[in-house]
């Protein structure tokens, strides 16, 4: 990109994340903002920047998503509708076989060839095919417990196994996550919850094992994961609630990755509200056992929704200068803040 | 590379730090140590796995560098000679202009264009005139205090100042590193010899803050540096002598990155012995200020000789697939322990 063109791009799909998304393109001095497709009908024909509260942005969203798809007008799509591969997959072949670049955030595009693999080689054929790149990011899986990690070796001589955690609050969030996690159920729904799918816990585990497996040759050939409910001891707050001792304040859900039967990755992320009751600070937290020996924590952790729309928007220069193909973030320099001209463009 | 062709790597000055990375080199299924080159008339002849006490490497040590630089032979050059690039230049242009890639650990390499920009321009067009990259790399600059910097931004909406430390303790460390850094020096002797030259502090300032603001477009126009001797209060322990009170413990080197007469990025690293001696843990943290906000920190800190000798190594590959030219670790995917064949590849 010369520092007179800015990259030009559409977003698709404007719920809550793919608001937070438009919302950043819209701020940036690199980016142009010149399309916007939501399947809404209520949405028709609305500016954009209205929608997002930020003023009128010369952009009407579209319930048709032709009006993005033309390669002469748009360099790079950004999507925010599902977490799961197979249920994007026509919107990307969409996007992919209009000549279009595309960053997703849905949290299986992070590695979909860790639970979508036949998905995994058509996306990158078709993006090969079509001269342009695909890629899958968002704050975790695509971040924090993976490309942190996968980073922090840079001078690693060796690594033997990891482990890391991600203990964040659910209390900023309303009943369609709480639901996933089985806050406010007992502990015998709970059970019955993770049975019958109701409630999955995070979503993206195998996806960040695997990122970091491939991205150190460490070999992993087999992911297990476990769902366990947090049991409240005291009164949880949550947004609208209170959850009462002896109920689920949240998901403790653990991925275990394994060489053999050797215990190499090991993820952890127990979600549940307020965790400051029972004095549990949230915060990220890394240790890579090798040489040298590597212990890394943040506080609080890194914001999820914020780091989420933001690492979608910082891939978005990465994602246009990539070589044609289905990209992981490992592939690529590191997405960053994108503050001055100098951000958009790599040696 | 293929998973059976091993990239060949020749092993460039062989002081403490080169034959940790030799060592690190040796250990890699993905390497071949094909060559060593030391000037020292006592190494010459010797097999450079002797000298690291591993065992016979089949690999002699040579006085001539013409021994390392044939590229029908070697694909990298591995550098550890000296911190400054003007000294190392002659060697590096040896090497490029007989068409091998290199990665050097000399820390202004990290980013010659901060102090050396004509020669960074001159590295640039050498390394593309003969179809190799090279770059500079090591803990720091080129990992903790930049790299890790820049990637913690990956999902910041808006960065608007950093502030990062690193807290070592210099114990371990022999005299030529104690009087770079004025240990035990009186106060006055301490400000003398940072006058005189002697006393230098960390090298390797300007070339961290030009990585984060050109990663981030940032736009620091000037760097700042104080060294401020650090006053030991209680006896401190060093490896041969004990460094009594009133006498200067180490050096708290401080650089601070403006734009205009904003203070954009600040770093710190109070290289001292002992610190546990006053109750101060080591350590490196980062605090990034903006959307979200992000404060990490590491303990202890990513141990230093240990981490340069693996990022050089690690780098290998990275600079090995790189398009040709003068690179910069916020150029290429991140490096990475080398545990497997993937480690080697990226997409």
């Amino acid at each position: 990109m010369s520092k007179n063109q800015r990259i030009r791009v559409a977003q698709w799909g404007l719920g809550a994340m793919g608001q937070g998304v438009a919302k950043v393109i819209l701020a940036k001095d690199g980016l142009e903002l010149v399309g916007a497709f939501d399947i809404s009908p209520e949405l028709a024909g609305k500016d954009v920047g209205e929608v997002l509260g930020v003023g009128p942005a010369g952009v009407k969203i579209s319930n048709d998503p032709a009006s993005i798809l033309d390669p002469e007008k748009v360099d790079v799509v950004t999507i925010a509708t599902t977490s799961w591969v197979k249920k994007q997959l026509p919107d990307l072949k969409a996007i992919i076989s209009a000549g279009i670049n595309v960053v997703s955030i849905a949290e299986e595009m992070a590695a979909p060839e860790a639970q979508n693999p036949e998905e995994a080689v058509e996306l990158d054929a078709l993006a090969k095919e079509h001269g342009v790149s695909a890629i899958g990011v968002g704050v975790n899986p695509g971040f924090v417990l993976d490309h942190l990690v996968v980073v922090l070796t840079a001078g690693s001589q060796e690594v033997t196994s990891i482990e890391a955690s991600r203990i964040n609050d659910l209390s900023p969030y309303g009943q369609t996550v709480l639901s996933t996690q089985g806050v406010g159920t007992t502990p015998e729904e709970f059970k019955a919850g993770v049975a019958d799918g109701s409630i999955v816990g995070h979503v993206g585990f195998p996806e960040s094992v695997r990122l970091i497996s491939d991205a150190l040759g460490l070999g992993v050939d087999r992911v297990e994961q476990t769902l366990e409910p947090i049991i409240a001891k005291v009164p949880r707050q949550a947004r609208d609630r209170v959850i009462e001792p002896g109920k689920v304040a949240g998901c403790n859900h653990i991925a275990v990755g394994y060489r053999g039967d050797e215990e190499i990755i090991k993820l952890i992320h127990p979600q549940q509200v307020d965790p400051g009751a029972e004095g549990v600070d949230t915060g990220d937290y890394i240790t890579i056992h090798g040489v040298p020996e590597i212990s890394m924590s943040t506080g609080p952790e890194i914001a999820g929704g914020k780091a989420t729309a933001g690492i979608a928007v910082n891939t978005i220069p990465r994602i246009f200068a990539a070589t044609p193909g289905l990209k992981r973030i490992v592939d690529l320099p590191s997405p960053t803040a994108l503050m001055g001209p100098e951000a958009y463009e790599r040696r």
